[in-house]
């Protein structure tokens, strides 16, 4: 390897650019998958995909890398091309930790799994989906043993850095045990409040008008088009690329209000997505920084912004253009922020929605570390939504620990993310509202744009470029503090 | 390379079965882009799918594949193994006479010009077009002289070559001469014939109710929605894998005759892919045989027996269903099988169809020759199209020279297989009724199920395990014989 001095750090760009290219086709192939796709597609697609991970994984471990990236550290770069490298070396590192084989097993066991699950679900078959979630959590412990002896960290740790990096298991109980503290009582006190306040009906609406309002709703967010498009799947998400971003939701005709709010979460994703740096796309530097500060933008769209009576003020007369639905913003208000214990995670309000991960979190635990089998997952959840929202789910899988997807296509260390995220999310708007004012002072004078640019600046153009310590830092003032998220809850609720 | 005897050939079979794996990841990113991809998506797919094909490329042309294919055909094998072997020796052939440089910028050039074709052709924007078409066909001289090369044959040969293995233009040229020959009177004798026909109004009808009769029509055809789907797109295809084929169609709401029609057509192509050998997925010999026996199998569906007078009959309670329309099937065969000139190849009827083949087949031997350059495309158009078919196209680039999407990704030698194709179906309709009976009478017995079954049969189960001379000699006693489609438009048509 002779060559000009910049030579080794161009070698990466361009091979991770090229890596980019088939995580274009995976995200292509995952989208059409949950929302396209025809059931018998399945088979072929799932080895398809298996092959294609199966080379990424060899091009993200070739063997030049770890000389490459050792030269390209003793180079002279830039600030964001040291940061670039940086997050290079972690997917190398990240990589480098499985065996392709394994890689491969457990695309195909989760294509597999999240295919059946589908039907499966539906028909609250536990029995039918048991079996290949126990094949696909044998395959999830490999890998966190795997990842946890070169990490030199605990299975779930290993599989917690997946998602966010430098998190662990112990920083996680130590914020979620404060929460537990003083959740329990908030939602007593805020249901003991909202008891006598009047409940309004929900007006019918067909899917297809939800489709039509939600791509309203999306564009006063200023979702770009251009850029994205809106569809349906089982379990809503967003996925695509940064140049084409692919939004999903569901509609329940008896109640629009769950999906148009789960089309305000998810184009929260996409705005961070159409909002990273141009300059870095297809580098590691030019990638969200994590799935904790991808979800807090989710959430800052959904409950910082989207359950705010500014916004509901803003999208109401297009409820009544578009469903004929005559709610006042102030009854909108009132729906989207009640308090009820349920029993879905993606239709649970603001203040119940950290037990629902809380949940999770402990059975993530127990399940990687063997303390809890997949066959004894259903009692474990029962006893759990009993002990923290006063729910019994004996039997009722579909609407218990068969709801989400993640475990279905072997994702586990996700979860805490969202809770995280809602902590980010409320510290940003702390932020955001000592600098620029009130955001519910700027939607009601016609500047939700201004908001979208705080955010544009302080995070979604900083891509990777930081981490995450020294985003927070740069853009709040201070590293992640859960107490704003508990100011925020107390502000809006008691 | 020690191992068992087995082992050169069973290696071959691994790699191809990986190729195909790519291949599918490729069928689905043509799809999308065509489908569901919004326009700002274009530029990181185009890059994406130059990455992928320069990827399948280098499969294709992997150093090991020589030796390997030389000693697996030491190897003892059994005739199905030997016809997948020469299917692999042809595909590795067909890959190694092109650079992996020139396959992805041709592959870059492709998606950048019918990226922007889609908007060009609306607005008949000739001067936009030009340039692009010019680049890319500077490419696809650059290609076809390397395979002219490598093949030793004519460059438009070595084109040629890639959809129809083993035609020449010399064989073309003899055919199509011949054709020449009685097509023109035969166009005048229809036209005399019908001028004195009445004309019936198509009543309007809505692409959703269109899109609905579309699925209908499908069902009967025996389309497998387990296995496939049906979209709109610019330009109607037939895309996909075959356990998951993905028809497209546009929708004209003033007249549904053409859009359906075009289903039909597609649902041809559609049937032969979900019909291959399943035993053969993913290996060469599971693959259709050429481009003109695919097309053979649109136009069987759509000439044979979608315009026939039986399957009008069958499906005309549907369209009174769907669409309220009220003609009659004799008035529906007296529509779809009028003989009028016209612009559109996509929308031309039996009868002059061929003409737009002959003109496109002569256009295109002189832009690979360099006898006719881009610049000079409209106007070589419009005076073919004037002495074929009697139609002045002078400055209408959108129905002239801009209508189909083949040159747009730099597809030459393609357009030949339709006719070839619709020569082929005759004949395969000739055989069948010589050994299960008139397809009218099947059908209108409720047989269109034998009439699949011997198609099934005789044609898309054999996928590519039989050369195309001998898979027609085993279900029809001769190869290609033009005669059969002469005699079948006399004898609808006179």
């Amino acid at each position: 390897m002779s060559a000009d001095s910049n030579s080794n750090y161009q070698t990466l760009v361009k091979h991770f650019q090229s890596i980019s290219h088939f995580e274009h086709l995976s995200a292509l192939g995952d989208w059409d998958q949950a929302t396209m796709m025809p059931n018998g597609g399945g088979e072929a697609r799932g080895a398809a995909m298996a092959e294609l991970a199966k080379h990424i994984h060899s091009l993200k471990t070739a063997p030049m890398l770890a000389g490459t990236i050792a030269q390209a550290q003793e180079q002279v770069l830039t600030a964001e091309q040291q940061a670039n490298l940086r997050e290079i070396n972690y997917q190398f590192l990240q990589a480098n930790a499985v065996p392709g084989d394994l890689v491969e097993a457990k695309t195909k066991a989760a294509y597999h799994c999240e295919q059946a699950w589908r039907e499966q679900r539906k028909n609250n078959d536990w029995q039918g989906f048991k079996p290949n979630l126990e094949q696909l959590m044998d395959l999830v412990k490999e890998e966190a043993a795997i990842r946890a002896e070169i990490l030199n960290v605990s299975p779930y740790d290993a599989l917690l850095d997946k998602f966010e990096p430098g998190m662990t298991t112990a920083s996680i109980d130590s914020i979620f045990t404060q929460v537990k503290s003083w959740l329990p009582e908030l939602i007593q006190q805020v249901q003991h409040k909202q008891a006598s306040e009047p409940k309004y009906t929900i007006p019918p609406a067909s899917a297809e008008s939800q489709a039509l309002l939600g791509r309203e709703v999306m564009q006063i967010l200023g979702f770009d088009f251009n850029h994205g498009r809106l569809d349906i799947s089982n379990h809503p998400f967003c996925g695509g690329v940064a140049s084409d971003v692919r939004l999903t939701t569901r509609y329940d005709e008896a109640d629009f209000t769950s999906g148009l709010m789960g089309i305000v979460h998810e184009t929260g994703h996409a705005k961070y997505e159409q909002g990273l740096p141009i300059a870095w796309r297809g580098q590691p530097a030019g990638l969200a920084r994590s799935m904790a500060l991808h979800e807090s933008q989710s959430l800052f769209c959904e409950m910082q912004v989207g359950r705010g009576s500014g916004f509901l003020k803003l999208i109401q007369p297009h409820l009544k253009g578009l469903l004929g639905c005559d709610l006042s913003h102030e009854k909108l208000n009132n729906i989207y922020t009640r308090v009820t214990p349920g029993h879905i995670r993606v239709d649970a309000d603001e203040v119940t929605y950290p037990c629902h991960i809380l949940l999770r979190f402990e059975a993530e635990k127990a399940l990687v570390s063997g303390e809890l089998a997949v066959a004894d997952l259903p009692d474990f959840w029962s006893s759990q939504m009993q002990s923290l929202l006063g729910i019994n789910t004996d039997g009722d899988y579909k609407n218990g620990c068969m709801q989400d997807i993640h475990w279905a296509v072997g994702e586990l260390g996700y979860f805490p993310s969202y809770t995280l995220g809602a902590m980010y999310a409320a510290q940003f708007k702390q932020a955001m509202e000592s600098q620029i004012g009130s955001v519910e002072t700027l939607i009601n004078n016609g500047r939700l744009g201004d908001v979208m640019h705080w955010l544009q600046t302080h995070v979604w153009s900083q891509g990777s470029l930081l981490e995450i310590d020294e985003l927070m830092r740069q853009a709040t003032g201070e590293t992640l503090n859960p107490a704003h998220f508990k100011r925020h809850l107390e502000n809006r609720y008691l």
